[in-house]
């Protein structure tokens, strides 16, 4: 008597993890091969399993936690020779495997076809980024503050907007300061940093940053002192009365791209060499190396980190000083250039996201005897962001499955 | 009349940031060189600066906010071909340069000296990183904890032995639950992560991670599934009075190291083979992929994500997956192996410190009818330690200057 004939078939404790996975392709052939299991999917797809991928992942309460959904067998604990005796489609298309060491297991369908190494389907895939220019200015990404915070299909839409553009804004919220507490903590938890965990961006006396005085910013990205730079920012209005004070919105990645299709030489110096940051302030000192530009092994831009004047003083090798110094006058000259940046001046109730590791910030600077400028901000991580997209599909697949 | 003739000599003033920097070595000569200043110090060193450098960190009011410290006048006001048309030793060894565009700037020995590109002294340097197995065992870095908060040497010392060995036990604290949120915050920002600003380890009826039940855990990091993976650790101690329970400690960068003496292949596998993490959760799903030796451009080790049992399944085609398995299963049994392990049963009051990305942490299951076991636990980031660490030499200088 197999394990398929003596429970119900793939309910969710089925399952390895707390996802779930509609059926969209069955398992027609099986064969165990050693060390591997081959099958082949209802679609003509031909997938090999490793013995120990399927192992560790069973959903038995002995391999896998009922409560936690973490393993509780260590990998280190099945044995060095482990192989497959047995593979077979079951009754709704997923696998049966019978085990060297004599016990048997089974494999949701749904949940083996997420995670066949080929499947042209990825169920963790987010839309591409689109990057932007001033074109952006009359298609910015604007949402209704009070229906996003209903949380459906605008919510979703809002998030997506953060990914894809980078920026995104909400209106019509109140003008209370506790709106910065709550608003993005709906995507996820708060980063607190040397500035607190929510911070007032107005005209302070004792400033302990530029951004803390009237002054002219210009674009760039925040805390680039810090090894890990927060991933999004939100700024909440709350009075912006004063003459000035417009913020500008820069897609750094489009910079990027833009200066390595046109001055190759000064895109492979800026993601080459180091620039350090450094914070200036009494009792903290947050130094970081890296380029300007970070790359993934591909190639494409990971993160910018965009500081015009948080800069250690420049202590490369004179040759590679005037050839660094060049690059950063090319990169934030193109910073200030009209043709990549729009324009917002916010209003109070508004609260404008951006992704802090891509899209540079700057305002102009204001004068606050004409009236009161006030913003709160606070920082989420981008992995926030990612969980809570990955949380929202989940929910429909859990919907499908639930209604199928 | 020049800027030496008319103001009193390098007051903290001038000096474009919150730093103190003792004179130790003065310039004897100095030649402008068009792009570049030359000068000679009073032990031969024969040092450049790019005036870009020199220019952008003046101390003047103009270029760097009087209380910010942070600059004013931004690098691309600054004109196209500036030059520097004389150089001069000032009259306590530090620089007068008089530039191309008119005006003028003097810059303080010490300052100078620290941002030589060639200095053979470093003012940030770390003392470095020592490797440990289970030798060091009869060697724990135990500080008394009292003491440690008093603020003086053995606060110093404490930090650094976070920073040299990763790893550091504060003895002699109260066993009263608010110590964790106090004394890491000596420190720095406590981190705040899905398990909230500060978490306890206990074993509880409804777990969302094996760690709050009472199973054994093997050697792990926490959070690989961050991008950003928590930099330093701490668990405080309040109750440990179950059977078991013993917690056990790993340094993965010898781990790591000894990996690539003894076994290449695994090491290669390990440090180039991507491995997912995923929290398994109702409400979040973070999910990262990397390999679990991270390596900086030299090939020195920066970060090792440890979690034999958060691994998403594996996706790698069949070949590279029976690699990579290979290489984990040397790995873990590696974590478990005595030769690399210390023990440590933590008593109420105790307060353990270690870097989560370099050190492995575990603990003996324990059974919890024969008593209580609680820990609370926070992270703080690796950057916030090395930023208080700067500020104490920052303040051992300023005794200096204030001294001389």
């Amino acid at each position: 008597m197999t394990l398929a004939e003596k429970r119900p078939l793939h309910q969710p404790a089925d399952l390895p993890d707390f996802d779930a996975y509609p059926i969209q392709h069955r398992i027609t052939v099986a064969n165990a091969r050693g060390r591997g299991v081959s099958v082949r999917w209802s679609d003509g797809l031909q997938s090999t399993y490793h013995v120990y991928m399927l192992r560790e992942n069973a959903s038995d309460p002995v391999t896998t936690h009922p409560i936690t959904r973490e393993q509780a067998v260590q990998l280190i604990d099945l044995p060095e020779d482990l192989t497959a005796l047995a593979a077979e489609p079951d009754e709704v298309g997923g696998l049966w495997v019978r085990w060297s060491t004599g016990g048997e297991s089974r494999f949701h369908p749904g949940w083996l076809r997420a995670y066949a190494s080929n499947a042209p389907e990825d169920l963790y895939a987010l839309p591409n980024r689109i990057l932007w220019d001033v074109g952006l200015q009359s298609n910015l990404p604007v949402f209704d503050g009070p229906t996003v915070l209903e949380g459906g299909t605008e919510f979703g839409r809002w998030m997506i907007a953060l990914h894809v553009h980078g920026v995104a804004i909400l209106e019509g919220l109140a003008d209370s300061p506790d709106v910065i507490e709550t608003v993005p903590a709906r995507i996820g938890q708060i980063r607190p940093t040397n500035f607190g965990s929510v911070f007032d961006v107005k005209s302070k006396v004792t400033a302990d940053s530029n951004a803390y005085t009237s002054m002219t910013l210009p674009v760039h990205s925040d805390l680039c002192t810090r090894e890990y730079v927060p991933g999004l920012q939100f700024l909440h209005c709350l009075r912006n009365e004063a003459i000035g004070g417009e913020s500008q919105l820069v897609d750094g990645f489009k910079l990027a791209e833009y200066i390595r299709e046109t001055d190759p030489d000064a895109f492979d110096a800026l993601s080459s060499l180091p620039v350090g940051y450094y914070n200036k302030a009494a009792d903290t000192d947050y130094r970081w190396d890296a380029p300007m530009l970070q790359l993934d092994d591909a190639g494409n831009l990971r993160e910018v980190r965009w500081s015009p004047w948080l800069r250690t003083p420049l202590t490369l090798p004179f040759e590679a000083a005037e050839r660094l110094y060049r690059a950063l006058r090319v990169a934030f000259r193109l910073g200030e250039d009209a043709r990549f940046q729009i324009q917002v001046k916010l209003k109070p109730g508004d609260l404008l996201g951006f992704d802090n590791r891509r899209v540079l910030h700057g305002r102009n600077g204001y004068d606050p005897r004409t009236g009161e400028r006030w913003l709160r901000g606070c920082y989420v991580e981008r992995e926030e962001l990612l969980s809570r997209i990955r949380i929202n599909a989940r929910k429909l697949r859990a919907e499908l499955v639930g209604g199928s």
